[in-house]
């Protein structure tokens, strides 16, 4: 059973809007057994729109269309839909009622631009809104089963679930099961060389996805049932964890900074920050997540180097002698924020991140971070890439010295 | 003219990914005058890519496709453009260099599929990527000219700058301009009453965009000539501006923090912060722009109230007679993180993120804020939305807080 989807919409068109309908729906059709393999946005023209219906129902078994079934002039897929099947428009007397019902309600008076919204090509199944003017409908088009529902978002979502979803429980479709892990300190590249062969030894499909600097590596499998797909998924997750070694971090929806933050729950441990160069990145990355109260106390961002004294304590000689970017105030900033904190442990950033501010000495990307727990650990790297990129990959290097030290093994 | 947009890749089949790379193109394609009627988006296999070739070749006089020029076994672009095209792939020597040297320079060792990316359709132009290892090229498909970028955005971005942009100003096209407008304090249908009739009285379309919790405007005009769209771009936008009053807090490619920090440096004066709740965020969004030390001190990160308290020098008994969400911890972290951080004005932000801690006396979403200058104010609001709009709605309120003690206007 091959799926598409349709978006339609001259606001598309031009990028002012971008298409989260399509991919929700994507998402919606793949997680149910279907495999999507077009995705179509047209803007609110007669030809185009009757162009894409020919197209998706001569290609695709099956296809979810949005928008253009509101009340002004641009909205015109009912219309196209009729004018593509050779079929009239006809009123939906029910429709039509509760269209005019939800309007009045609202204080409004209908018009004939609402009135429209209950007409729907001859022999079309009306799929009603209960949130919303716009109903929608279900037709046949070429060979695929069609259904088309409003632009909006919230309605559209709701009308997906209470309509399209039971229709498509009789189709035909592959079950299927994915297993998603992620991994932190490889490029896309490698984690793709690491797992050179899996597909094929498994019959799985994998995908990847850059979360800068992380990247998720989707395992996919289908099978003939649910548990078989099941089983084959988790045979070669299990086989790509080993092939990553330690870049694998977790699986599901857990980000690099919140897996470092139950692992300091785990422990009973709790953790400080003192930044320069990440100016509170760090710290938003480990707050982002619900609970990280459990084990952060407090992050020490410190851009000037007189904050750097006057909070972290940093000597003024050692800012004088090696500069605020060095090994020596890294060790120091770490050291000021496990103080003042009262911290198990402390992370301490302090780089260049550019796009100015280097020098032959240091370059734009040194960064200079640093750990202290009962001793302090330093560590130097050159980051390439914008200013927005050096914070992102300094801040990632930081936790996994924490990570690192945290699991007794060396960083991927 | 008739433009396209086509993306290429599974992982936007199975919508793990909104495909922002097509909005932004189709935004910028727009933007300089060509008219978009679709976008397509299609999976990682060898049919569907060549079908989706001849039909944009057919019906287009230009494309733009993003996605799989990368390493792995399923970026398969330029290997069908060069089936579709029947010609055969060929190695070219200057990219094949500057990828290696690319990866050598991060530390890594070139591997075959590294060496893959230098493969082009014999016959393109080649379009070297500054920002990554993956190049782009430019190729005649059917009546088409058709450019080719990798899926990274800010790579692709860059590239269709600089190689893309120069290539089309040859090309017929309507003469259009756009000025865009930045807001916020208003949320999106609210801007789009205040517009109300902008569009009709100067013959321009409007198109919004928000970037949570900003809203851009965009005003567009099309002519006969360019000195004409950009005059009547430029007479709607300060129609616009005025019915927008101080929502508008800029034009062009600027955020709401980075034009607070321009003002804090035109006034000569520097900013410290205090965060409870948005965790170290309002800092990050304050030092992403590069120049931010011109201003900006540092933050005291304060998620414990021992650190409240050690740092910010806030008096336990405030702790313990208000909590550490009121009105008078806001007040005094405020003050505080001025004296500590010896700045002239410190904002500070304390609150309930949620989803968890919230009682009926102080509801999740609640949040107080306060500056610091030579008297101290303090706000409270309520914010809807999840964890991640909470913080974002608190931080940037702090900062209309700031914007509005400076400007000595009333935030919109």
């Amino acid at each position: 059973m091959s799926a598409a989807v349709l978006t339609i919409g001259t606001e598309l068109m031009r990028g002012e809007i971008v298409d989260t309908n399509a991919a929700w729906l994507a998402a919606e059709l793949s997680a149910v057994g279907f495999r999507v393999t077009r995705k179509l946005c047209v803007d609110d023209d007669h030809e185009r729109i009757q162009a894409a219906l020919a197209a998706l129902g001569a290609e695709h078994d099956l296809f979810v269309c949005t928008g253009g079934l509101g009340p002004t002039t641009d909205d015109i897929t009912a219309e196209c839909v009729a004018r593509f099947l050779e079929v009239p428009l006809e009123r939906d007397a029910p429709s039509l009622a509760r269209i005019r019902e939800r309007i009045v309600r609202a204080g409004r008076s209908p018009t004939a631009s609402n009135d429209k919204q209950a007409d729907f090509p001859r022999g079309a199944r009306v799929l009603p809104n209960e949130r919303g003017t716009a109903p929608g409908f279900a037709v046949e088009v070429g060979r695929a089963r069609a259904f088309f529902l409003p632009g909006v978002p919230t309605e559209m979502e709701a009308m997906f679930s209470i309509h399209v979803v039971p229709a498509l429980a009789g189709l035909p479709h592959d079950p299927a099961a994915q297993v998603v892990l992620r991994t932190f300190g490889l490029p896309e590249s490698g984690v793709n060389d690491l797992l050179a062969g899996i597909e094929t030894r498994f019959r799985v499909t994998l995908g990847y996805r850059a979360r800068f600097p992380e990247v998720d590596v989707k395992v996919f499998a289908r099978r003939d049932d649910g548990a078989s797909a099941e089983r084959a998924a988790r045979k070669a997750a299990d086989a790509a964890r080993e092939a990553l070694g330690s870049a694998v971090f977790a699986e599901g929806d857990v980000g690099y900074p919140e897996a470092l933050g139950r692992l300091l729950v785990e422990r009973g441990v709790t953790l400080g920050l003192a930044e320069s160069c990440t100016g509170g990145l760090l710290a938003e990355l480990l707050t982002r997540a619900p609970g990280s109260s459990r084990f952060f106390l407090g992050s020490l961002v410190t851009y000037a180097n007189e904050a750097k004294q006057a909070v972290l304590q940093v000597p003024p000689a050692l800012l004088e002698r090696y500069g605020a970017v060095s090994e020596e105030v890294a060790r120091s900033m770490a050291e000021g924020a496990r103080r003042v904190l009262r911290a198990d442990y402390a992370l301490a950033v302090t780089g260049i991140a550019g796009p100015g501010g280097g020098s032959d000495d240091k370059p734009v990307g040194l960064v200079h971070y640093a750990l202290a727990g009962e001793m302090t650990t330093a560590r130097q790297r050159i980051f390439s890439g914008t200013r927005i990129q050096v914070r992102r990959r300094a801040a990632y290097a930081a936790l996994a010295l924490l990570r690192e030290h945290l699991l007794g093994e060396p960083p991927a």
